[in-house]
């Protein structure tokens, strides 16, 4: 059996119940870090926490080499750890067609997701989102990801507003300098036209261990959407996540701390949704 | 202080680690089960599992006399559990920001929910849903809620569509006979004209303990909607989920067992997705 295992949005602790028995019970235990990362948990704090082994692998050695992992899954239980939730990465929707081929059980044991965290910890309500997007490194070639592995398939990875070399590190956070793909700027749009609210994941670079910083993207989206009101949320799972309202260029001058950060781009406001903003997020009252 | 504490999608194991550490730390619990319900597991269940008594409070103890809820998170740490992610329902923003006002510390443990399931169990990709919706019950009058309390806040909740008698219990099976309000069919039409998929919550009646079922709802959209391909998940987050894949009409035919259900009107379809729905789904080959 391959069992995939949700381990959600930030540390050991943020594992279902189930998904830690399904960890424990399993003869062999694999996790990759590229859909997604704990930014709490080590894979050793996980490995001490469970008391188990687990084999990092990387996008090739489940993409390009899943026969490992696979035959673990027909001679035994095998679990797959993930960050946030295990199956909203289409990588790993492949890993289990292939298992399924190959007429092993799968099962899936669902984690802790930035999607549901959008609406959760800002007060905006969850359907009023419309449909939510990717904002990518700027880089040549390599596919993107996105925290809880939620973002890792947006078209905006793979566009050619994207294929622009990254240059030296920290050259990003001077605003307006990186271009943002016309995908993402279009999933903003269309979802202000009707008044829905837009989750901007922030991507992931497994390779470098690099997290793009709410602040940074604030600053690369508060100039071509003419510096509307944004959300950031970093940490969502901590004990102290920081959520923050105000003007894209003003939360561009804002430092977040660690990672993990998303950003959501409000549509129309409820009063309930303004009053969150304001209460909780420190959102600017003349914004609200 | 006030925890809010997400129970995740079906049973008592669905809670994540720190949720269960949040309900065993606090000095006294509180759940509701009007905006979300663990189809899974009783209160009872709960308090033997967690080792604790849990007050249970309808939406009037809840919405219009939350003080006791209040009174306990001043003078000592009170957990509120709430199926699925616990603030996705506006009804606990608001008491959210009560405690706020009265300067009572609030925290949020989050759960697994539909949302999230609605791709990962069913291989749709989670950045192509648009705005989900809730197919309400028929009724007059009263607010309508959603599983994982996710829904809850839909206007078709309280659209004049809705304004209808619901009869006799067992007479909403029958297709074409119970209205659709407009505004679910017009998130669905929307996101299909976008090629977005559309989470449709199904209701939940808490009073009566009624859930609705997916064929229930695939029949009364099926015909508004020329009988699309739908995606009908059951028991999501229990070892047995039930994925099915097929037109609308076909799956109003069959029986998907216990609550909760939902419901899914994909949009375009990639590669991947299609296989998926084939494979993992038992979708029809010429649908897909």
């Amino acid at each position: 059996m391959l069992s995939f295992v949700g381990l959600g949005l930030y540390d050991e602790r943020s594992i279902t119940l189930e998904g830690r028995d399904a960890i424990r019970s399993a003869d062999r235990a694999f996790a990759e870090r590229y859909t997604s990362t704990l930014a709490g948990a080590t894979i050793d704090d996980l490995e001490a926490h469970h008391g188990v082994a687990i084999a990092l692998r990387d996008r090739a050695g489940v993409e390009r080499d899943p026969e490992p992992i696979l035959d673990a899954a027909e001679t035994g239980h095998a679990a797959f750890l993930v960050g946030g939730d295990p199956m909203v990465s289409t990588t790993h929707v492949d890993l289990r067609l292939r298992a399924h081929e190959r007429g092993i059980e799968t099962r899936v044991v669902h984690g802790t997701t930035a999607r549901t965290v959008a609406g959760s910890l800002t007060g905006l309500q969850n359907y009023r989102f419309g449909k939510a997007t990717t904002l990518p490194f700027p880089r040549s070639g390599r596919r993107a990801s996105g925290p809880g592995g939620e973002g890792s398939d947006d078209p905006a990875d793979a566009g050619p507003d994207d294929a622009v070399d990254d240059g030296p590190v920290g050259t990003r956070h001077d605003p307006g300098t990186v271009p943002v793909p016309d995908s993402v700027l279009g999933a903003i749009g269309e979802n202000r036209e009707r008044g829905l609210h837009t989750l901007v994941y922030l991507d992931i670079d497994a390779e470098r261990e690099r997290y793009m910083d709410a602040s940074a993207a604030a600053g690369r989206l508060a100039a071509p959407l003419d510096d509307p009101l944004g959300v950031v949320v970093a940490r969502a799972g901590s004990p102290k996540p920081v959520v923050a309202a105000g003007r894209l260029s003003t939360l561009a001058d804002r430092a977040f701390g660690g990672p993990l950060h998303l950003l959501v781009v409000p549509g129309e406001l409820h009063h309930l949704e303004a009053t969150a903003l304001r209460e909780l997020a420190g959102g600017p009252a003349e914004l609200l």
